[in-house]
């Protein structure tokens, strides 16, 4: 089996090492613009050799692992030099989209539209991980549109390497993860650039950071490449999130202003109950 | 030596661990209103007994770890029951108030302000754990008020439990604190409120923490007992850095509208810069 990964990255890299671990035997060929990336995977036996995008046509899987406005822009050319057996699937965090730019492509039955939730602050070959997508879910668009046996080798794929699945709509997808992740992404880059602002004094930043503030901006360590994309194709259910937000921190301050600390008070215990979420445990 | 911890929660406990670390013979006696909290500090062996306030006339030293407001409050009447050789210390998040109200105190200089930049989302004696301060900046406020004999036996304990201590004025480091950490609780607290109300269902949340919320959002699980008086102490500083995080919100809402994704990238990029600082690389 030969495996193409347009996009040798913290994702892609780390979908290659888990796809290793199951097919010990196929080529694994990485292709990306950036040359250190494409040597460091090399070095680091990610990848069995580097490859340019005629490696495609001979390919029997593809993995799409680049920022989302590229993939949006070569994906239906990727589908175009592919054999008929040949299943592609992208990883990126945005999908009505790319679903769309291939929704009449010939080959359109070839492709899975795919996210799995995993990932770190990292980029790069060298924050790819093994076992990255252990416990993880792996969120599936329009699945119904891929032809079946293609499906069931990435279901059986995908649940080998630890993830469970759940369908969405590409609509759905983008809007739960607008709320859910970009909004948060949002929040910790803007929360970085403040604090950057308004503490001059990098080494009190440094010896503060522990108080709260390095994991709340963990996030703002990410890569722009990434995310300006991703901000820009899911603008509408971002900017809902994001008036939410900045209205609760308007209403937060307005009663800072006025001293009804009850009022944060209630706020704050309420919003306790996301540890019960985030611990599984439905609370209504 | 018998040390009296007041508040054995987080960190309270932890320093109680930390304590017998270094002086095996000590004998620790806990006092704190939430019975639970001192049955179970008993019970994983933190403190050797349950005591009450009376214990402070024949305590050596006197940790006073309960909320700000608590402390502003109690403190006084705390300096006035002990013995001429004891010394107390509180490691409250905010100092100006504190500081203020023990000021013209007869032992003023039998007290150190202090505050440990360390901890967790959780909260209670079993969240206590060995090893919190290693490496953790121990801030103290107005030590030259603070007896030199006591304030060379603080030093010297600080230090043995892994701490480096920095000095800063009572205002200054509530500023700081404001910028760095209780900025960080405002919006993680808000982001968590945000996303609960526009995210109806409890499963997306779950499912989708993963890319980016759960981490961003760790500090809304952030007890409100103590995170409320806080703010409330620190409201001036506060609402500063509240200002200046909804006018950055506001201004990426506005590249957003007006489409200027080059602007959010650029953010974003500068922004990066944050990860050299919390690595503790001078980045000018």
């Amino acid at each position: 089996m030969k495996i193409v990964v347009v996009g040798i990255g913290l994702i892609g890299g780390s979908m290659a090492i888990a796809l290793r671990e199951q097919f010990p035997s196929m080529r694994l060929i990485g292709v990306d613009i950036n040359e250190i990336y494409l040597n460091t995977a090399l070095e680091l036996g990610i990848i069995d050799e580097r490859g340019s995008l005629d490696a495609l046509s001979t390919a029997d899987r593809v993995i799409v692992s680049i920022p989302v406005k590229e993939t949006l822009k070569l994906l239906p050319g990727f589908l175009d030099q592919i054999t008929e057996n040949t299943l592609v699937w992208d990883v990126g965090s945005t999908k009505h989209a790319i679903c769309q730019a291939v929704e009449n492509h010939p080959k359109r039955n070839q492709f899975l539209a795919a996210h799995p939730i995993a990932g770190t602050e990292f980029s790069g070959p060298k924050a790819a991980v093994s076992g990255l997508f252990e416990g993880k879910p792996m969120i599936l668009c329009e699945s119904e549109k891929t032809r079946s046996d293609l499906f069931a080798w990435a279901e059986a794929t995908f649940t080998g390497m630890g993830m469970y699945l759940r369908r969405m709509k590409p609509k759905s997808h983008d809007k739960h993860m607008a709320y859910v992740s970009h909004l948060s992404h949002v929040s910790s880059f803007m929360l970085g650039k403040t604090v950057m602002e308004i503490e001059k004094d990098e080494q009190n930043i440094f010896d503060l950071a522990g108080s709260g503030f390095e994991s709340t901006v963990r996030l703002a360590k990410s890569s722009p490449e990434m995310w300006t994309p991703i901000f820009e194709q899911n603008k509408k259910y971002l900017l809902q999130s994001l008036e939410a937000y900045i209205e609760n921190l308007l209403q937060f301050k307005a009663a800072m202003d006025t001293e009804d600390y009850e009022e944060l008070y209630q706020q704050m215990k309420k919003t306790n109950q996301l540890t019960d979420i985030l611990n599984g445990i439905k609370t209504n």
